[in-house]
């Protein structure tokens, strides 16, 4: 079947988004977060099962290219996933659970490195890996246990919304752990004294430029482009340009992640005025959720083949995965208890950050884009993101379970839904 | 400046929109449409005068994948602009001033066609070259002069109504006339009588069989799929899968332009239920003007050097300017009176027609990507594109000039502002 290169994307792209939303579709029905669905229909699309890009309709010659732009479709997916979720940060909101999200989110980040890092050096891998797999395990998805206290009606609780604002504090530090990786550890690792202190202040400068811009100018500069009759129409328009700009600033200048500087633009538009907000909000979503990010999803498992993961890197994924839960419960559970929480409402809070889910991948994917991570580690990791994201839900409701209705308690946040 | 490929990727896309979006709203500040800043700011933006892809922020070696990515990325933005144009299609609604629109869309793409031909054969191309700039010259952008309706309240009269679905006739025509084209002067022009033959029978199989799946499956499938608790969330995503599949099996199984089988998918969901076409039509259109479109007006002018045009083809291109507007309007308006319009509402369709916009500027860059289309044509017919784009929605301020308020009659249908 004789067919340009064009339409061979069109239907892999079509494929793609078909078998994440079916998947996802599946997952939700069993009682599985959407983004586990997602993930399982990379890798049944993927070499592990049916082989799709092998499939006779795509010609071979061409399968580089469509790779090639597949792979850039799904980078531009994270970055506009990241600016999502920058979007949602309330800061203001969430100083009102303020110290348990700093312990919490602070030593929940923290545990899992110090915890991780040991693991993957017994297992004879360089301390660049170990640091590396240890960021991956800081990170936490709060949109799976969010989705899953909402469905219980308990997310506008103290849990709930210490969850949220634990998982920003959490979401941040990973972020910013990663690029701090990224930038010592990057394809120069040999950088003098001199240079790694000249990679810290160029990032430190960065961050605090970009945050100002994005908190002081990104809001009133929208609001005032909303005002104006001609450009108002492209208010949404251009708040992809600040998330595309930004996300190039951060790595051209700053030396730090694309996604920390789409992150950092979507918390400073967070704060323009509601209508400037929800137009922005809704174009991000149509273009990630419904187009690019399961392309992302996908696209992971379209390069692994979790059947070629091998027997010795079984007793790895195992630990990994223990320590990973463990690590968590015990690093947020302990910060929420000194910042306040009773050792139940801890427990719980713990519990929620378990998954790893997109934001772990992210940075699993980053890592093997840059060579941080090899494909020989990849595939446990990989393993560790998928089952500590099956994994939450049905503990998430286990340890909610005696929380009947009238036990619920008002919100200490107003606005907490969106997540 | 080191940046992985990625970035500079996301930092020319930020540029691309910023500039799209800055340019449409200038030319709208001076009465301009939209499509002609956009077009204009590819113009700018390109090897004419800025020449952005030269800058030094672009690595010289990364340029070649990245041109790679933003030219299948302006192809996907081409898909979802046919698919969003044919979502807008009531067909029944049009049936209203069928003989008008069925007369005025016949003979406007045909005088063009046959006055356009000579011209170029003229000039010593061949044939083949000739038929094409006849197609091109054969479309319409009914949302320019819509728009330009609508700001002086007009829209909603016998000539708006009449313009709205003699464009869609004219739209559909132009595409039939390019997926002929396409199938039999493709890359093997020396078909057999024999493959002629099976030519247009998979054609026609192929048009047959996806329209009745567009009009009979698509619009119940989508409002099962709107029913259903855990998919109904996909139902936006399930249409770009339709648009994308359909595109693909345009061209895979039809031997027909991709945009064809976009458009035939968007005329069958243009049926389904109305919260479903809503769904639908906000995320096409968050998708294809925010992000994808703006990606396909600016890619133009970057491959375009207006400055090299060659002096021996300005009578050419002045030429198939005047012959582009008097064929339209000639065309258009004799199938208007014909149909039973009077006179002057017959001369006036005929000026709304005039604008070729994205849809001349859709054949002709796929004229060009399919060797169809020389370079050296390209730019003369680029023009004749830029100029009638802009001289239109004066033009129909001016026929318009004596319709007062009190003479506006009420509209002949009851929902066409959506264009």
């Amino acid at each position: 079947m004789e067919s340009s290169v064009v339409v061979q994307l069109f239907l892999a792209i079509g494929l793609i988004i078909a078998g994440a939303q079916l998947a996802g579709a599946g997952a939700r029905r069993v009682g599985q977060p959407r983004v586990f669905g997602e993930l399982l229909a990379g890798v049944i699309l993927g070499p592990t099962l049916l082989n799709m890009l092998e499939w006779n309709v795509f010609d071979e010659e061409t399968i580089s290219g469509m790779t090639h732009t597949l792979e850039e479709m799904a980078e531009l997916g994270v970055l506009f996933l990241m600016f999502a979720v920058g979007l949602e940060v309330h800061l203001r909101e969430l100083l009102s659970v303020g110290k348990v999200a700093v312990w919490g989110g602070v030593l929940g980040a923290a545990l899992p490195v110090v915890m991780g890092m040991p693991v993957v050096l017994a297992f004879d891998y360089n301390i660049e890996a170990a640091v590396f797999v240890g960021v991956v395990l800081a990170a936490t998805s709060v949109s799976i246990s969010a989705q899953t206290l909402l469905e219980l009606g308990v997310l506008r609780t103290k849990e709930g919304v210490g969850l949220l604002a634990t998982a920003v504090i959490d979401d941040i530090l990973a972020i910013l752990l990663l690029s701090v990786v990224m930038a010592t550890m990057g394809s120069d690792t040999d950088a003098s004294a001199g240079e790694l202190v000249w990679i810290f202040v160029r990032m430190v400068l960065y961050l605090g430029g970009a945050l100002a811009v994005a908190w002081f100018v990104l809001p009133r500069l929208f609001n005032w482009l909303h005002r104006q009759r001609q450009l108002a129409s492209g208010t949404a328009a251009f708040a992809l340009v600040a998330a595309l700009i930004f996300g190039w600033g951060a790595e051209a200048l700053g030396g730090v992640a694309a996604i920390t500087g789409a992150f950092v633009a979507g918390m400073g538009l967070s704060q323009a005025n509601e209508r400037v907000h929800d137009q922005i909000v809704e174009t991000v979503q149509a273009i990630s959720y419904s187009f690019l990010v399961p392309i992302f999803f996908v696209n992971v498992g379209l390069h692994t083949d979790l059947l070629q993961i091998g027997l010795d890197m079984v007793p790895l994924a195992i630990l990994l995965i223990v320590v990973a839960a463990i690590s968590k419960v015990a690093g947020s559970g302990l910060g929420a208890r000194l910042g306040g929480f009773t050792n139940r409402e801890s427990f719980r809070l713990g519990v929620c950050m378990i998954s790893r889910g997109e934001v772990g991948l992210i940075i699993a994917a980053l890592g093997l884009a840059n060579g941080l991570l090899n494909e020989e580690l990849f595939e446990p990791v990989f393993l560790v993101i998928l089952v500590t994201t099956v994994m939450t839900p049905p503990l998430v409701r286990w340890v909610f379970r005696e929380r009947s209705e009238k036990e619920q308690q008002p919100a200490l946040a107003t606005d907490t839904t969106q997540v």
